[in-house]
C-alpha cells in the first residue's frame, strides 16, 4: 500500500470528517470578502493548522489586465425601521450586506430602498448572496419575506458602516516540497462570507491535505493557494509565472461538502494526467463521478486554464455552480454540508494525488510469453479479502502491457481495473522481479539495459 | 453583422421565397434534357438574372473516359388509338416521352407497343420520368391508369418528332471574383424537365445566390455551375482542370424545394471545412439537419469527388434522391416545393458561404488569465435581446480559445455556440482590442508579434 | 470467385460438418494431458490427415521463464468402497482424475479421500475437469450425486496407476509453404481429456483446413500449431522465435462446435488486418458474431500477445472460455457440439484466409471523373442474382476508392458491402482493365506509372 493509501485507510479511524466540518464550522461566521479583514482572519486560521506564507500586495498593483482592488471592510450594518428597530440585521447574517457595499448612512424612502434590495420570490426564506467589487454601490440582501413586510409608504433607516479604502488583497500559500520540483498544484476560492458549500467546504478539505500530505515523502511538489476567486487567482499568476512553469497538475476544489455525487470539469487540453487520474477515481467510487468537459466559466480554473497558461488544471466538485437552487443562497449553510461528504471529498483528492504520485511505466523482464506465475506463489490471492481472479487479472495487465509504453494509469484505463490494484500489482511483481520501472532517461536511450532503468520523474507525455 | 447576415436578414422583407419559386415555376414548362433546346433556353433564363457565361461543347468532344453525345430535340410526340386521339400527349406533359428517345413514326400493335412504356402501379396517376441517353431507344411513360385503359387488341400510332443529331452540350458558368482566386463551387444539374424539386429548385437558388452574392465584397471567388447531371459535370471538369485546383469549397446544390428536413452529405474527404460548415449551420436550425456520409452515388458529387479530383465538395439537399416516392415521378411538380422551403435553403447556403467567408484564427491579445470584461462594458449583453449569459460564455469562449489555432468553427463546434454569435463576438473583441486575427503569414513567423498579424487568407488545413 | 470461396461453396456438397464432427468424435475418449501417450495418439490421428510434423520436447528443457515438465501417463484409476466396489471409476469418464494425479494405491478415510475429492454442487451430475500441472498431488473428480452417496465413516481404496517422469513435450507442426514466406498462424490447443468443444471442435477444425488449404496455391504460408495449451504454445515460441517473426496473422481457435454465435477476441495490437479481416466476416453472417477487446487472459493468444513478441494473433470462438456452465465439465460431451456449426466456423476461418489473401490495394486507371459503366457492359447485374443496386454501389466504390491508398478491406469497412462482392467487383474491373492492383513498389516509386504496378506482396501497414 503506498503511503497515501494509508492516509486514506487511516482517515475513518481518525473521523475526518468530524474534523473537517468542525473546521468549516468554525470560519462560517467570518464576512469574507475579495480583500479585508474576514479573508484575513480566514488565512491565520488556515495557517494555524499548516504552514502558510501570507501574502498582502497592495492595492492599485496591476496584475495582467486587472488591479487590485481597494480594501473592503465592514463592521456593522443595518435598515431599521421608523420605530428605529433593525428590520435587516447584518449580525444575523452577513448575507445581507452587498459584499463590497460602500458606506451609507441615510434616511431613504421605500422607493429608493428597494431599488437596492435583492431578494428570491422563489424561495422567500432564503437570503442571496451579491456583490459589488467593480462598481461603487451599495445594498442589502434579504428573504422575500422581510421585503414583503416592508411598508411601501414608509421611510428606512439604512447604516452600513463600512470602509473601501488603499489596503491590500490577502492570499495565503502552502508549498510542501517533495523529490521534485514540479509541483501539483491545489486552488480555493475564499471570498465567499457566510457560504458553507461555496466555499468553506473546499478550504477546510485542502486545509486537511495539506496537513496530510506535509507528513509525507512524495515524489512531487505540493502547492496550496487559498486566495479570492478570480482577482485572487489573477492576482497570484502574475506574481508566480515561473511557479506556474512548475505546475505538472492541479486542482481547482469547490462545493465538496454536499451531498451530490462528485463531478469532474476537465482541463483545457481535456486528457491531461490530471483529468486521467481523476476520471480514474470518479469512475470506482461506489457512487460514481462524472466528468464533465472544459468550458472557459466555472471557477479558477478559468484563469489557470487561460490561453497564456493553458495549465493542466481541472475543477473537482460535488454540487457544479449555478446548478442547484442553493447556489449563492443563505441555504448554502452547514445544514447543506456534511462530515461524510467532506471526508469522501478528502479522501477522493489524495486518491488522485495518489495516482499522479505512483503513475509511471514498468518495463516487463520476461517479456516473451508469461513468465510462470504459478512457481513464485502469483497464481492465488496473497493474504487478502481481494477478489482472486481480479488479483491475478491485474498480474497479467500488469506483465502483459508493461513493454514501457504504458503507463499504470494506461492500463487501470484499458483493463477496467482501479489503479489502486494496478499500482499494488506493479509493487509485488517489482518485489518478485519480474518488472522494473522505466524513466525518461532509459526510455530516450534506446540501448539501455532495463535493469539499469531507474525511476525518474516521468512527465505525462511519456506515457501517452 | 457580416454583409451576408445581412443579407439573410433581408431576405424575408424581400419575399425571396415567392421570387425564387416564381422563377422556378416560369422555367418548369421546358422539356430540358443533357443537351438541347430546353436546356439552352434554361440557361438563358438564368443568364437574364445573372452574368452567365454559355457554353456550347460540341457533340464528340472526348470528356475523360466519355464522349459529349449528340444534341436531342422534341417537338411533339403523342400516342393516339385507332380513332387518332392522343391517348398520351407531350403537350400535357414532356415526361410522357422518354427523354432522348429517337424520332418514329408508325403503327404498332399493343405488345409492341407495351415494350416501350413505363408506369408507376403503385402510383397508378402519377408518369414517371425516364431516360436512353446512351442507348438509342424510344419509349413512353405514362400513368398505370392510362395503361390499364389501353385495349390489348388495339393498334396504335405511335409519334415522336424529335431529332438525335451532331449538336453541342450546352452548361452554363457564373464567375463571381473575391479577394482570392480560391474558389467556392455551386453545381446544379439542370438536365431535368419537368420536375420541380429534382432539380429546378436548386437551379433557382443558386441562380438567386449568385444573384446576391455578385452585389458583394467577398473573401472567396464563386463559380455556379449550371450543367447536365453526370455528362455535363464531367465535361465541365475536362475543360476546367486548372479552375478546379482552385476549388477550395464546393455544394452541389439539389432538391432544396421540398418540405423534408436538411441533409448533408459529406465530401470524400469527410472533414473538409465546408463538411464542417454545413454540419455547423445545419445543427442550428430550427429543424435541426442531417449530416450524411460520404458515398460514391448520389449527384455530381459523385464527378468532384472522384479519386483523381477528390474535391471538398458535398450535395446540399432537402430530401435525399431515391428515398421519396415523388423522387423521378411527375409528383414532383409545382405542388411539392414552397416558397418557404426555396427561401431557408437560399438562406442555409448563404450561412455556409458566411461561415466559409469568416472562419479565421485570432489570437487572444491578453492571454494571460482573463481580460476584465467589466471595465470595456463587455460583461452584459450589448443592445440586444440575446441570451445575456450565451453572449458572455460565447466572449470567454473566443477569448479562450483564441491562441492563434482554434479558428472561429473550431470554437463554434467545440461551445455549441452558433457561428453567428462566435464571428460577431470575435469583431466586438478585435473593436475592443482584445482580440488580432491570425494569418498564415503570422502564424509561420514564429517571432512575430500578434499586433503585427494581417488577415490573410486561410487554407482548412491551418485550422485542424 | 477465389479459390477459397470455391472451396467454401463446395462445402456443403461435401457434408464437412460430418466429417468435422466424427473427426472429433473419435477423438473424444483419449485421455489428453499436456505431455504423454493421449496427446500423442491425438496428434497421430491428426497426422493421418494431414502432412504433421510431430516434436518431442525433453522435460527439463527450459522454455523462456518455463520448463518443460515431466511426461504423464495414466492407464486406470478408480475410488473403490470396502466392498471393492468401483464407485468412482476412469474407465468410465477420464475426467474423474484430476489430470496430472501422481500415482496412489492406499485406503484413506471419508475425510482424507474428501480433500482430495472436486464436484459442482450446482450441477450434481456434471463431473468437472480439474488439473494440477505444477504442483504434484491426486484427487478425483465426481458427481456431486456421487459424492453425496459417500458415506462418511466409511473407508475407501483409491488407486490411480499413473506415472510422472522424464519424458518428453509433444507437439505437432503443419506447414503449408505458399508464394511468400510471410505467414498465417493457426493454433489450437489439444491438451484436454474428454471435452468436446474445448477443444476437439478447434482440433477438428483445424485439421481439415489444414487439408483444404494443402491444395490451394496460396499468397501466404500457413501454418497449424497443435500443441498443449500455455506450456506448449510458449515451447513453441521458445523454438520458434524466428518463425515468429514471419507471422503476419494468427487465429487460436477454441470452442468453435456450440451453438452459440461467433466471438473473435482481437488482438493485443486492437486493429491489425486479422482483427478487421475477422470482424469484416463475422459481421456478415446470418448471425452476426461479436468482436472482443483483447485481454491478457484467455487462450494462447496470451502468448503470443505477450509484450516480447505482440503478434497480430486474435482469438476465434464460439461460446467464451468461463461464460458458459459447460465449460470445463463433462456437459461439454459430444451432444454440445454440431456438425453444423463445426461446419460453420471452418468456413469462417477460411472467409477470414480468404480476406487476408485478396486484400490489397489497386489504383482506378481512370481516376478523373467515373468511367462510364454503360459502355463498358457494368451499368448492370452481370449473369447473376446479386442485388443489382448492391452490385453497381460495389463498382462506384471500388472506383472511387481505389485511389492506391485504400485496401478492398478498406472499402468493404466504409461501404458495408460484404469483401466477397467488393473482391470480385475488383476483378471485374481488373478485367476490364479500369483497375491495376498497386504494390509495395509501385506505392514506394511516386513517379511510376499505375500501368506498371505489379501486384506484390503487402503488408497490413500497406493499407493503414
Amino acid at each position: 500500500m503506498t503511503s497515501l493509501q494509508q492516509v486514506i485507510a487511516h482517515a475513518s479511524s481518525r473521523n475526518i470528517g468530524a474534523e473537517l466540518y468542525d473546521f468549516a464550522a468554525d470560519l462560517f461566521p467570518i464576512c469574507r470578502s475579495i480583500t479585508g479583514n474576514g479573508l484575513r482572519q480566514t488565512l491565520q486560521a488556515i495557517g494555524a493548522r499548516i504552514p502558510l506564507e501570507i501574502h498582502e500586495v497592495p492595492s492599485g498593483t496591476p496584475v495582467f489586465d486587472w488591479v487590485v482592488p481597494k480594501e473592503w471592510n465592514i463592521r456593522d450594518a443595518y435598515i431599521a425601521d421608523d420605530q428605529g428597530r433593525r428590520i435587516v440585521d447584518f449580525r444575523d447574517s452577513n448575507l445581507h450586506v452587498v459584499n463590497y457595499s460602500i458606506p451609507i448612512n441615510a434616511r431613504v424612502s421605500y422607493a429608493e430602498l428597494k431599488s437596492h434590495l435583492h431578494t428570491i420570490p422563489e424561495h422567500p426564506n432564503w437570503i442571496p448572496y451579491r456583490t459589488s467589487y467593480y462598481k461603487e454601490d451599495w445594498g442589502f440582501c434579504l428573504t422575500h419575506e422581510q421585503l414583503q413586510k416592508l411598508d411601501p409608504d414608509g421611510q428606512y433607516d439604512v447604516y452600513i458602516d463600512s470602509s473601501l479604502e488603499e489596503g491590500a488583497l490577502t492570499y495565503g500559500e502552502c508549498y510542501l516540497p517533495g523529490q521534485s520540483e514540479h509541483e501539483i498544484l491545489i486552488s480555493s476560492h475564499c471570498c465567499h462570507p457566510s457560504l458553507a458549500n461555496d466555499n468553506l467546504s473546499a478550504i477546510s478539505v485542502a486545509t486537511f491535505l495539506a496537513e496530510a500530505l506535509a507528513r509525507q515523502n512524495l515524489r512531487y511538489s505540493y502547492r496550496f493557494v487559498f486566495a479570492p476567486g478570480t482577482i485572487g487567482a489573477i492576482t497570484w499568476l502574475a506574481r508566480n509565472k515561473d511557479a506556474a512553469t512548475r505546475i505538472r497538475h492541479g486542482l481547482v476544489l469547490s462545493g465538496v461538502g454536499s451531498a451530490d455525487k462528485f463531478h469532474y470539469k476537465k482541463s483545457r487540453r481535456g486528457n491531461s494526467e490530471v483529468d486521467r487520474a481523476a476520471a480514474q477515481i470518479l469512475r470506482h467510487l461506489s457512487q460514481a463521478g462524472s466528468c464533465l468537459e472544459f468550458s472557459p466559466y466555472g471557477y479558477d480554473e478559468r484563469q489557470y486554464c487561460s490561453p497564456g497558461f493553458n495549465l493542466p488544471v481541472g475543477c473537482l466538485m460535488r454540487s457544479v455552480w449555478g446548478t442547484f437552487p442553493e447556489y449563492h443562497t443563505s441555504a448554502d449553510n452547514l445544514d447543506f454540508v456534511h462530515a461524510d461528504d467532506l471526508a469522501e471529498a478528502w479522501c477522493v483528492c489524495l486518491g488522485i494525488f495518489d495516482v499522479l504520485e505512483n503513475n509511471c511505466a514498468y518495463r516487463n523482464l520476461n517479456p516473451f510469453c508469461e513468465p510462470q506465475l504459478g512457481r513464485r506463489d502469483l497464481y492465488g490471492a496473497q493474504g487478502g479479502s481481494h477478489n482472486i481472479a481480479e488479483v491475478i487479472h491485474a498480474r497479467l495487465w500488469v506483465l502483459n502491457f508493461s513493454d514501457g509504453n504504458h503507463s499504470l494509469l494506461d492500463i487501470a484505463e484499458r483493463s477496467g481495473i482501479a489503479f489502486p490494484v494496478i499500482q499494488a500489482t506493479a509493487d509485488l511483481l517489482v518485489r518478485k522481479q519480474l518488472l522494473v520501472a522505466v524513466g525518461e532517461e532509459s526510455l530516450r536511450r534506446e540501448q539501455s539495459h532495463a535493469s539499469e532503468a531507474v525511476l525518474t520523474f516521468n512527465t505525462t507525455s511519456t506515457f501517452r
